[in-house]
């Protein structure tokens, strides 16, 4: 413990020596990488320092509630960087073209609560028992005597909110209710973050979740439960693609099966699938015997079939897995 | 702040005076009050006392993962119980039949986070600015030194938990995350206790917040979103009361909309309201306009009037109360 202080007093010693900074958050970025690298850029900024915060693919639309998420860039020409530190990123590839500025400063340097990727980064902020970057980079701060204002607040909050879904997941530490303690003396909304994340959706959106969880069936040992959405369904409810995002959660929330299954139309006989599981049942290996993948408990796959038949084709291979 | 803290010792001393406690839940209990009485009786069985947890409606199933929720009782013959103590349950009227119980004890008592109903209670442990009874349970039993175990953790978290959206709601303040952080490190799961209330639903329950959500609608200038459910649609899909329990919570996930709505048709011409609101607006104002009550945030009431007029006069009288 003593010597995670001592290591977090270390770095941010080492940082304030430089005077340009830039911070890139990964690709397809989330709230903990932009609200971390907004909340890192505005301490930095507020003791004099040269800032840039580069994440590749922009600011989506759900994360812009983060404040000064506009200030956030797509790229930058500029080389030579006193420090260029990946935010939230694993990796250097995970930053796309932002790995070109990070690469030429005179310091590489790295936050993250991830398990650390190789040995990127003079300057290393590692913390994996952290929830969040944003959890991480408060201790940090604090470590330090920095001061943290209301808007450095809520950027750290959109981090914590955003990686431990609003404090349900198991991530969530004594730890981190005290950082959201913390923060909400400082001027943070939890209840704000969650809502903009988790709970803002256009009502097309819901009405689409609502037209698939009608259509919710199970196998008969009630071990498997799928949904299905229609190129169809998408067309009479002016829906998009978009506006399936979070449905397969919804049907995972079915109290029996282990595995949830949605089932979507792309185009006649184009079928994406994404499969989640609870009490550790593996549906990457599921997803990759259609040649998709992913994680244990949250994969993907794609199949060429009408979707009556991809449904059969599909159910009956996790019914086969699990049989086994 | 130190004359409640003097109030919440008195209050536990004159509660170890008695030898028999009767603990009342309201109707249709909830996490909160089934996790107070809950807790409340173990701290109090552990110390000699004889307890009776009393539910009129029994525990519904989803709150069945409540450690010790076997021990409710729907009802007791008993009588002359030293203390009857209403738990969360705001009025007599809100406990049915567990009046009578609570009625002929010698003392009575309430422990309550809603605002105050009338003065019932020779000893009211209250407190409007808690998040739920189970945080200022924990709150008393913590300023009288009564020890917690792993089992009243889970069961307080379960309160807490219940009664914030796990930790999404604005009632949930920087005391409630220092709660969940207190309760954590005595060994409660705030991860299961969230998916055990919000993410482990029966089937029928999610056709019918799908059914729901298909027919969610708004006003012209989207200030109201509504849903409604029917008879119908109950007994189409199996579907019971409880089923509809976390639907109003879905439907306010619309973007644009303040208020949402839920109608249930408990009978013809019976019909239920759940009110969720945002941004300040005080729907428990509107629910008392038709003799309901609540938070200014969440809210409900009661008319007797067919579905469709239902929804007519209550969607105006939200109107009208948005634009004064």
């Amino acid at each position: 413990m003593r010597k995670k202080r001592e290591s977090l007093r270390q770095a941010w010693k080492l940082l304030i020596e430089a005077d340009s900074f830039v911070l890139a958050c990964h690709q397809r970025p989330d709230g903990d990488a932009l609200g971390s690298a907004l909340a890192l850029a505005r301490a930095l900024r507020k003791i004099g320092k040269d800032v840039v915060v580069v994440a590749e693919d922009g600011v989506p639309e759900l994360f812009r509630f983060i404040p000064e998420s506009e200030t956030v860039v797509s790229s930058t020409d500029r080389r030579n960087f006193d420090i260029g530190m990946l935010v939230d990123s694993e990796g250097l590839k995970r930053v796309g073209s932002a790995a070109d500025a990070v690469m030429s400063a005179k310091t590489t340097a790295c936050i993250d609560h991830h398990l650390p990727d190789g040995e990127f980064g003079e300057i290393r902020i590692v913390d994996s028992t952290a929830s969040s970057t944003a959890e991480l980079l408060l201790d940090f701060l604090h470590e330090n005597n920095v001061p943290i204002d209301s808007v450095m607040a809520d950027q750290l909050m959109a981090g914590i909110v955003n990686d431990t879904g609003a404090f349900r997941f198991a991530n969530a530490t004594p730890k981190t209710f005290q950082a959201a303690a913390r923060l909400m003396r400082l001027g943070a909304k939890p209840s704000v973050a969650a809502r903009e994340i988790y709970e803002n959706k256009p009502i097309r959106a819901l009405r689409l979740l609502g037209r698939a969880l009608e259509s919710i069936r199970t196998d008969a040992d009630g071990v498997v439960a799928w949904a299905v959405i229609t190129q169809q369904d998408l067309q009479e409810l002016g829906a998009t693609d978009a506006d399936t995002d979070s449905i397969v959660s919804v049907v995972a929330q079915v109290k029996g099966p282990k595995v949830a299954i949605l089932f979507r139309e792309i185009k006649p006989d184009s079928i994406r699938i994404s499969l989640r599981s609870r009490d550790g049942v593996d549906v990457n290996r599921i997803a990759r015997v259609f040649g998709g993948g992913g994680h244990a408990a949250a994969a993907g796959c794609h199949v060429d079939l009408p979707i009556d038949e991809a449904q059969s084709v599909v159910i009956a291979e996790v019914l086969k897995w699990m049989e086994s």
